[in-house]
């Protein structure tokens, strides 16, 4: 008898140890990014540099305040991208750069880790949040994704805010877009219909910079759900209903519980070639890659191969968070319940 | 000295050997689809039966002379699939399904598993070959994926042969777009522009049975190269520019040397959330499964636990080939230099 108490108090410590030695995952934790790109300290104003920190943390406590208070993953996730869609600092929403025709056409996509459900939105221009369209096209309809003008009909037909055209339009990216056609060689389109009248030009570096720009969400909630999201504008300059990453499932978002959760920004169509998304998420899953590895294997060796360039942003069920990028920055932030904020934006910040 | 002649001989020996224990692949392999979904003998005819057969043989004799004679496997791919689209009996080019709106919108994608190079169109309603579209946005422009009208003015740049919208325009499919919207009690729009004047009702069994009927080609050639093509007119009464999986590169369609090429049919909202063509090549790759394990995991089992219906064709560089599919049919065939042709339709069908 009181070797069969022993033998039970042993198992309960070795249990107990057990415990100890993998840690809890965090009760949530976010991952943001702003889009990778040419993006140097040596070319950077300090004002310039301390508006996308401030955004990037006023992103993380919005993120924060969702997941801290139970909300979903996609609530995070959907709640973040909102508020980066309305800030001119990024090319998404309001700020998105323009087609070569002069319009802004947007994209955006949302997964949902627990269930694979999905919604995504392609070439979009009267829809104030592509990512909440992205997550109606999920909840509210049959499809996953919508293109074009019948994207932005369903958008009103869910009561969703509708702009007109000119809302998304930003001075300093009209300024880029002719700078694009100029250097092409290509005629400039006549300045959209309701744009504010042209202003002085502004400065060469925040139009340089910001090739790049989508922003895009991981988050893992307390009931351990992942989800991704992401939205853009796509590149200066495109044409013939160019489609890049951002949209396509498995290329610039994935999310699913059983590996992780990534959304990307970069050269789009080396995304799609590499499925970037899904690909990170199935080294996790399928070679039990963690989630570090597995990102910098698909972006630091596979799209440095092919000459593409670019980051994600990842995060897994167990609250771990990677991120990596070839590029010479990356707009970027995370946060969890059990770390503190961390903004960076150049390659040698951590 | 003697000793080192000896020593050579046995490591040719050993390679000799070796080599002999793997086969050779076959020079040229090629799989085809058109369409799964609700196909059953008992309600089909013998003369719709003979149609469909002898279409599916056509494609394969297309698809052999040109591998037989050292043709890519791009070509076989983009080669058949014009084929088809020309071809009424499926849903891809003329003979597509129309949307809710009472249009033709085609879908298109075409990946090269040599170079990961891949084009892909949506929603393109005046090029008369959606596939070749797809293969000038991979060779001809900067771009993966293009969609809408800016797809449409790409391939006129490109002078790929443009028709009137009404080409694609068939009898058969009308009548099963006024069948379904009656059916949702939706206001059936006005026969399009430039249509022929309707004609007596055709065989409900012709309507109802083609539900899918996307078509889609994996070939691999004598130089080792996979490729992948999927064409498609979506689903009957689709609405809001709806994309489903055919051009969305990793859901309906993949392609990569390093383990297999993959061309999809079915619900595609299912197929984009399961990445089902990537999925079954990471399967390929990264855990060593053959192609028909992988498709059987994929299809039988994931696919059908979301309660999605479809299947699969695949290819692996060693020219093996399966097929896998959910549902009561799917319009397939296959042939190899090792092996002559196969057609089946039904389930219970090798």
């Amino acid at each position: 008898m009181r070797g069969w108490i022993l033998l039970c108090l042993l198992v309960v410590c070795a249990w107990g140890c057990a415990l100890r030695s993998s840690p809890a995952p965090p009760k949530w934790a976010v991952a943001i990014h702003g889009g990778a790109g040419t993006i140097e300290r040596a070319s950077m104003t300090p004002e310039t540099d301390a508006a996308y920190r401030a955004a990037l943390s006023a992103a993380l406590e919005t993120a924060g305040k969702v997941l801290r208070e139970g909300g979903s993953s996609l609530d995070a996730v959907e709640t973040v991208i909102r508020l980066m869609e309305d800030d001119p600092l990024f090319n998404a929403g309001r700020g998105a750069v323009f087609t070569a025709a002069g319009r802004n056409e947007l994209d955006a996509s949302i997964m949902d880790g627990a269930t694979l459900n999905t919604g995504a939105v392609a070439g979009v221009t009267r829809t104030r949040h592509p990512i909440t369209l992205a997550r109606a096209v999920m909840e509210k309809s049959p499809h996953v994704m919508m293109a074009g003008e019948g994207a932005d009909s369903f958008a009103q037909q869910q009561r969703l805010e509708m702009v007109d055209p000119s809302f998304f339009f930003t001075e300093r990216r009209w300024q880029e877009l002719e700078k694009t056609l100029k250097e092409q060689g290509d005629p400039i389109p006549a300045r959209p219909a309701g744009a504010p009248k042209p202003q002085s030009s502004v400065s060469a570096q925040s139009a340089g910079e910001h090739k790049f720009g989508t922003v895009g969400v991981v988050a893992l909630d307390s009931r351990g759900n992942v989800a991704a999201g992401t939205s853009t504008g796509g590149t200066t300059g495109k044409r013939w209903g160019r489609v890049g990453d951002s949209p396509i499932i498995g290329a610039g978002t994935y999310a699913s519980n059983q590996s992780c959760a990534v959304s990307g920004t970069g050269v789009g169509e080396f995304f799609i070639r590499l499925t970037v998304a899904r690909e990170i998420c199935a080294l996790v899953q399928y070679k039990n890659y963690g989630v570090q590895q597995a990102a910098d294997e698909v972006i630091q060796k596979r799209l440095s191969a092919l000459k593409g360039t670019g980051g994600v942003i990842v995060i897994s069920p167990k609250g771990e968070i990677a991120w990596s990028f070839n590029t010479s920055g990356m707009y970027r932030a995370k946060m969890s319940a059990a770390a503190p904020a961390q903004i960076s934006i150049f390659k040698e910040e951590p």
